[in-house]
């Protein structure tokens, strides 16, 4: 099979490039990355040359390009069907699709106020309005699918659903935004998991700094 | 089959219910729909019983609730395969999802500034910020996809993608936001599409009128 690439933004800002990294590095994917820093500045020539949208991240495979996070999670998980990237039960996955969009459409307040930030010694900050909202219906949403699976992830083994709520994870934790206990071993659970611990590994050990996602 | 009820919002002016009915309505799948007029008043009590999110669309099929467009649609697609509710082709089907996720993530400016409303008479508006932005992306992606696929529609026959983007070639003609021949001849066949005119003599008939639509 041809060699999937993913290019990704910087790992210790670029939420939605950790997405379908962790997705694919959870399902044991073959595939290698390429960090395009900075792809928050929109013209960034490198990524203009790879990608149609001018966006990371983009997945290559051959002369196929998917772009999009979960776009790109959909077209992986169609090549490898056995990898477990959605729930095998139709109904769980039919959830566990409707709250990955939840997150691809929603959640403006948290996102725009709480940007990821790997690295960030957490502490907490003024919240904007709507960010408490926010979080109440994640928390929520992690409730219920962790009742009805029973975990330890959130339909049982890690998912897409998983992967798309990896930066939630990061922001809750790093801006102090829950005491929640089924929701903080969740997110213990997450954080402890081989994927995870790669991805931190890279983002702290990048040079970049980015001033306004240092909040 | 256990029936499908599909609970949509008022038919002239809710752009998210639109999106799964036609995707459904357009493949011949068998479902009834129920309006919940006003579902922009997020407290409505009636979708409140019915939906975990308290908002439309949401697919009831039997005990299983889905919420989200495109998370309604994929379920639908697994339920009726052989509807081609998706491209048959893999790549076609990835940058149909790709696409679809743009539509679900993006163009914020289009979409606030000017709201789908199925009854107005076509008229100029003052453009936000970024309306124009957000129309050039969209006309390059129908450009691409219809000149990859040859027409009618994006991925040649009706697909989930055409779907996404059915409230979008109501904004281009209500607001006149483009004069593109290949995208004005495009919209000129969603609008002629059966279960367009099945949805639009609906939104006709609805009695209600919402004045923050009314831009």
């Amino acid at each position: 099979m041809t060699d999937l690439v993913l290019y990704v933004g910087n790992k210790n800002y670029s939420s939605w490039s950790f997405r379908p990294w962790i997705a694919m590095a959870a399902a044991g994917v073959p595939f290698t990355d390429r960090v395009i820093p900075f792809d928050f500045a929109a013209g960034n020539p490198e990524i203009r040359k790879v990608s149609p949208t001018g966006r990371v991240p983009l997945l290559q495979h051959g002369d196929v390009k998917v772009w999009e996070s979960l776009a790109i999670i959909e077209y992986v998980a169609e090549l490898f069907p056995d990898a477990g990237i959605w729930p095998q039960d139709r109904v769980a996955r039919a959830e566990a699709r409707a709250i990955s969009m939840e997150m691809l459409s929603g959640f403006r307040a948290l996102r725009n106020a709480c940007p990821m930030n790997i690295r960030r010694t957490p502490g907490s900050i003024d919240l904007a309005d709507g960010v408490t909202e926010d979080v109440a219906r994640i928390e929520t949403i992690w409730k219920d699918a962790l009742a009805r699976s029973g975990g330890p992830f959130l339909f049982g083994s890690f998912s897409a659903a998983d992967a798309m709520y990896a930066p939630v994870v990061n922001r809750l934790e790093i801006y102090r935004l829950t005491r929640d206990e089924t929701i903080l071993a969740y997110m213990a659970r997450m954080k402890a998991h081989p994927a995870w611990q790669r991805w931190q590994a890279a983002a702290l050990a990048e040079p970049w700094i980015v001033p306004e996602d240092e909040v």
